[in-house]
């Protein structure tokens, strides 16, 4: 059989190297989150750029039980008491398209805009003018756009400072906000949700799209382990009765 | 590396055989529950060793969506459309203790309940005595008696009828059918359900108590397919709701 | 908050409907494989329809350890000892696009090859073949067709010739039985592989593209399960070792 | 039906709240570190206790595909590559007794030894020498201690050194320690491994149990994401091959 090939980490009897670094000097000198950049990103990240991850990471780290991955992982748990690991990973399953998928979709829009832009020579306001009626036309929802319980997502504006603060912000983040411009004149208000501030920042970072799930995942498993623990500490098992109405075939015979 | 040691099945460029049997005669021959025992037991069923497991396997396909393996399915698709085996998968993490395992638990109970029979050379009656007693000195709830919903779960008498019509009922059912006039006695009504009717005749059967959890897992995967597609045909992302109450802290200054 | 609404199944203090039927009915007249096309299909199955699903449940039972599947829920093991369940649902985890997920991706291309048939007034052969020649020249798999292992999937064959028997064979084994010709011309050998045959099957008798996949689960289940034990059974933890070649950077100073 | 409790977060239409602080304020001022301690403890930590949990966090983020997480994470890429999060999940779910779970058993077994201690009016150290004399009498492994790899873990004396420079070191480093002086006299060389020095140092912060596992599998996500992130780009799907030794039985007739 051939090996496996790995460029992430190497281990002998007396050390661990991640990306190079000794575990230990990493232990002693950095941050999770810097391990986190240099894992994906093979180096260890900027001062800012760590912030922007701390950032992101903490702005995605929990958002209740009622969201589906949380409301999963506390359903495994309602039934299986004895393994927190199936409960936590039911709630990473739960982590698709519709809930904290939409970052990695948003960073894909972005990249064929901005393409879109270069290839057409169009300003970058003149291209996400383009999206949005393209998106109209078409009824395509807008990744990373538009909020059901948020009319303003608070976590938004936020990174969007940082990144300017830093200097960090760039097409990615002109590209959206010029698209929630055009949205809200050709469709309705759609302000950029986390998912949408996360996909700009890490474009504007020279990250691609599949790190803005990757991202989702690694800061909500801190608040599924807690939500988890939650449940188990203070719930009893299959505690969580939701009600059913059943709409099928009447009673009939099997002869 | 060392490879990999297998029992179950082998195949070269022109077939595949299954314990032993190919898989075109299986295909032809034997039916899914036949394969299923065989890839068990590592022997095809009599007639009425299948039609034990057929309606076991039956009995526990499918409890409708508040079940907790089915809710979490259901939630899994709620956030992640795109994925079918992640919601399905989602669905087996809540089989546990609580739900589903209880089979387990109780093949072990008759084992051990038949176990000290033979220890102390007591019948089968006064062995389930001591057991029904020691349980309740001890506050510890007897493994697949009582149910939630079903005051008598219709499951059980039917597993049992055929197990003695086939001639199948041993010790096993012997067993849990004492355990269960002397709960009634010295604890409360507590009618065998379809758990530790499995567990019984899987006992008689000469299975070792894991199948139990098993049967369970493989009959319920049915029932969660189905699940997993009502919920991606019939609803949109997200259309779960469940109402919170927050009691943690009130807001407070991170300084 | 709102009900969950389902057609599946209901039940009360005392009986179980699947689909309308008793469960006690089902488990006396019916078999597993029965139910299994009553929890998908809302009707039971002819005896016809009953042994073709039987055959395709059975031809994707089990195919060793080294299946992604089978594979992945024994590395789970190897670390888990304690949860079954969190082996088998890392097996259904690996179910996907490259491993069981071909007679989905196949149902949905016999759909569109009909229906180019129908658009175009096609015969189904001339259809069959603009499919293998579209994708030849944009250089696409044809999903369901060829195998890894098996030049000629022994399954394919006696899958065939139970629906031609059974009188169930239709436009579905018309196409890709044409476009296999074709693609043998056009291409190279691709023998239609049992995701290929089941797909064919499963649209001549009125399903829709997903059930390939629930099938495939549905029935793998069954060897996962087995493997689990096995590997439970037979080895000692963490006993699988794969080698594994670092090819990253070189150790490095973190100042 | 009753809603579900919580008190970690909630949010209203402009704020969200994690146990009490506005998620905006934690991610100007605090790392994600924090708020994984936040989470957990419902007040944020001291900037020693954030050096332990990030040291600790990073000392679990990785150690290679061939771990039984990794693999089982890779496993799933390849056979499923359209779902990051469904291989992510499998790599939890390998997080069990024999992989990442020892620390919640070693925190267990440190707790019993100091209350044995206090109980019996015992010096830690001759808490320690008994539990040691214990679990060689019953042939018991000691969790935390002894590693595949490792003579000496790298990571332990990192902790112990950054616990007693922060003066975190308490009982549970003093038991462990001992606990290995005595195993190395009684039994054999044990080194205290990386899941034993984070059960004691937990232990010092006055933690629980569980949350040593949690600790686990919030690291080891991070690395998680990288190995799966590293298998989609860098391989084939199905490109590993295991090699597989059948020792079922023979070829027979199914009749």
């Amino acid at each position: 059989m051939e090996p496996w090939r790995t460029a992430i980490s190497t281990s002998d009897e007396k050390n661990i190297f991640i990306r190079g670094y000794s575990i230990t000097s990493l232990m002693t000198q950095s941050t999770f989150t810097d391990t986190i950049f240099l894992l994906h990103h093979s180096r260890l990240p900027s001062a800012n750029e760590r912030r922007l991850f701390d950032a992101m990471l903490i702005g995605v780290s929990d958002h209740g039980p009622a969201a589906p991955s949380a409301a999963a992982a506390r359903m495994v748990v309602s039934g299986n008491r004895r393994s927190m690991e199936a409960a936590i990973a039911a709630g990473v399953l739960a982590i698709g398209d519709a809930h904290g998928g939409a970052g990695y979709e948003c960073m894909q829009m972005i990249a064929e805009g901005l393409e879109l832009a270069r290839r057409e020579s169009l300003s970058v306001r003149d291209a996400a003018r383009r999206v949005a009626a393209d998106a109209k036309l078409k009824h395509r929802r807008l990744p990373g756009m538009g909020h059901r319980i948020h009319t303003e997502d608070p976590r938004t504006r936020i990174l969007f400072n940082m990144a300017q603060q830093y200097r960090v912000a760039g097409d990615g983040i002109a590209f959206i906000s010029a698209l929630e411009d055009a949205a809200g004149e050709l469709i309705r208000p759609l302000p950029v949700n986390i998912d949408g501030a996360m996909a700009a920042v890490l474009m504007d970072l020279g990250f691609s799209p599949p790190i803005a799930k990757l991202i989702f995942i690694i800061g909500r498993v801190a608040g599924l382990t807690a939500q988890v623990m939650e449940e188990t500490m203070r719930e009893n098992p299959m505690h969580i009765r939701i009600p059913v109405v059943y709409d099928g075939p009447p009673p009939r015979e099997n002869t």
